[in-house]
């Protein structure tokens, strides 16, 4: 077989997809396979099984991380490609469950192929993405960020503890402190994954290459002014923490074209008014601010000017304003190693590409500390995600497993 | 003794306000006096006693509204004053009390002066105005606005029935449906109130004439758009809820200037974001608009015109909205005959006095169904209400309880 040959089994595809989404699923309400959960134990078993049919290695790291293994040697640098199996409660079929089947899929062709292999390769599926236990736990074990405090502290929203889950099944959570990959040991990780916005889908183009995966910040914001009475209060003499953040509101199209890059996003997308009742002016406003982008100097920039913008308007409105910082996460560019191997496989396959930033979070960008690491999207319907209704047609699935097929051709070959 | 000379026992006064405000009070918490309570009965109790100590004659209607009678005769209109004695929880001193304690003070001072009066009159404290089960509840029983499904229906916030509270203190809530007064019966009320708003004290102001009492319209809005992710979905394919909220919330001012009167006001007071995650794009917003002014025919112009505001807004932004009436109150103009007399009042002391409106309800709104009816507004301090920091200046009220004596006289004499 000649590598321009190579082409993945599309109908085996789609079986395991098929049979994967029905491990879990409870009737009209979507998959549950939350980390560690018997449904996410009934998936971790049934990988492994796919993985010995095929004839691959199996082989299950500290972290419980699933791999499956193409040519397997320690001295020569390997070629990873995966995401998780794990879901939100209630997800759809595809999410991190394609970016598994699909890294499965082009190492069974590749096996099958009979090319030779420079490197070896890993369809990874990588535990607790989705959060759980907080989210990211296998690659950041992968990466050598998990730490004995962070492993101890990590619970559910029960209160169930990460230690107490993995014991529960068998498994040694302190193992994951040693899950951590030696330094150059991956030459590339690739993941595939559906946009989980409407980009693609609204374009009709089957591949995102990504250049970048977003980073963010996230506030929250307090507004102080005067809760007084709604009938007896003029509207000139009120200190109403509510209009503020209206008018912090109305600014952010403005802060986003004025600060912001093409791909910047922002969103107030939790409210509490104090005291909240119907009759009374608010006196206070608390609220959340999350702000995305490509690139960590424009981030900045928009921290600044969200900052000042604040500031103006609590001033001229008589109100006090303090910030907290809830989260910040540094943007990652994909490397370009992976984005050249992925152009190079969309142009050797004809297939309409565009090029895509990630607006949501993903392993590959824990996995990007520790190797070039990059991803290849595919059409969400409607943008929609961590939904039973998410889908994508079954030729721009194909379209993407080839995608990945030749990307790890030819970063292994 | 001549009228001119009539004057209140101001230390007599005080010493009621201060009486009173020690029952029912919570150390640092305020007072607690919802009607039927502990805190209720005991200053029923000992307001009964004040009124026996006076030597005016006690009277408790079907709904428990406790009446100090001077003068009284059944052929004759008589004129009332009063308030309510009930509080919210944790309230100050002053509120409702102040009222019933000014008509007490005027009816003891003008039945010490000998003075003849053509009326019969009564200091009066209506049952349960604050609301523990409803509000109004004693007015709205001597205007005859109490039917057996209003009675059966009240409820406090436990679920406690109103007339299981009443009972429980040996009271027969059913004699409530006969305590309305014959028609005109009543020759004029006058309640004396803290303004509950900052116009007198910031204008340094002793007396408010009430012209009228505010009216409103409440409702509940729900603007529903597309709940998407915070970092997938970019600005221009949103469907944003809580930015359709923000466009309204920024236009409320022009609609008030535009079609509003000087006295129109209008509140967001109550938000809440579906599904309210930091990181979803709200798919829903919704949120109270409570619009007040003092005539009816401007209310109406300003429901038409934030109902435009609300669907040219949720037209340009692809959201739907619907609202819902929570509550319509009429305003009510203060009589004639009362304001008049009030004027001469405040002429005759040479008080320091202005026009208002009052932003609140009142059991006046309520009396004012089936007598002439009006008000005398004394500062609050700051605005402050419902609220421990409640506070009025003592020689405010002196001023405020002589316009009251001198006003009753003029009704009566």
């Amino acid at each position: 077989m000649r590598p321009a040959d190579l082409h993945i089994d599309a109908a085996r595809l789609r079986a395991d997809i098929e049979h994967l989404a029905s491990i879990g699923r409870r009737e009209d309400q979507g998959i549950y396979r939350m980390a560690f959960s018997d449904g996410d134990m009934a998936a971790r078993e049934w990988l492994l099984g796919r993985i010995e049919a095929a004839g691959l290695q199996a082989h299950q790291d500290g972290a419980a991380n699933i791999h499956a293994r193409l040519g397997w040697r320690e001295d020569v640098a390997g070629v990873m490609a995966g995401s998780h199996i794990d879901t939100v409660p209630g997800a759809g079929h595809l999410d991190g469950a394609l970016g598994v089947l699909c890294a499965l899929e082009a190492l069974r062709t590749l096996k099958e192929s009979g090319l030779p292999l420079k490197r070896p390769l890993e369809a990874t599926a990588f535990s607790d993405e989705e959060g759980r236990f907080g989210g990211l736990f296998g690659s950041q074990a992968l990466a050598g960020q998990v730490t004995p405090e962070s492993l101890h502290n990590a619970r559910d929203l029960e209160g169930v503890t990460l230690v107490d889950a993995m014991t529960a099944r068998g498994l040694d959570a302190r193992a994951a402190l040693h899950a951590q990959r030696p330094p150059g040991s991956i030459h590339a990780y690739v993941e595939l994954h559906i946009e989980q916005g409407p980009i693609l889908d609204r374009q009709g183009v089957a591949v995102g290459i990504v250049d970048a995966i977003t980073g963010l910040f996230k506030w929250q914001v307090t507004l102080n002014g005067a809760a007084n009475h709604a009938g007896t209060t003029p509207m000139n003499l009120r200190a109403d923490a509510f209009q503020g953040l209206t008018e912090f509101a109305g600014q952010i199209d403005r802060v986003l074209e004025e600060h912001g890059g093409p791909a910047s996003v922002a969103t107030i997308g939790r409210v509490e008014l104090h005291p909240g009742a119907a009759n009374v002016v608010p006196g206070q406003a608390v609220f959340s601010l999350d702000v995305r982008d490509t690139d960590a100097s424009t981030l900045e920039r928009l921290a600044g000017a969200f900052q000042r913008t604040l500031a103006a308007i609590a001033r001229r409105r008589g109100l006090m304003f303090e910030y907290e910082i809830l989260s910040e996460i540094a943007p990652v560019p994909c490397a370009r190693l992976v984005r050249n191997a992925v152009e190079a496989a969309v142009e050797k396959l004809g297939v309409d590409a565009t090029h895509i930033n990630s607006g949501a979070a993903h392993d590959a960008q824990v996995v990007a500390a520790v190797a070039p690491a990059g991803m290849i999207f595919v059409p969400s319907k409607e943008g929609r995600s961590h939904s039973s209704a998410e889908w994508t047609a079954w030729n721009d699935i194909e379209a993407g497993a080839n995608v990945l097929l030749h990307t790890l051709h030819q970063l292994a070959g």
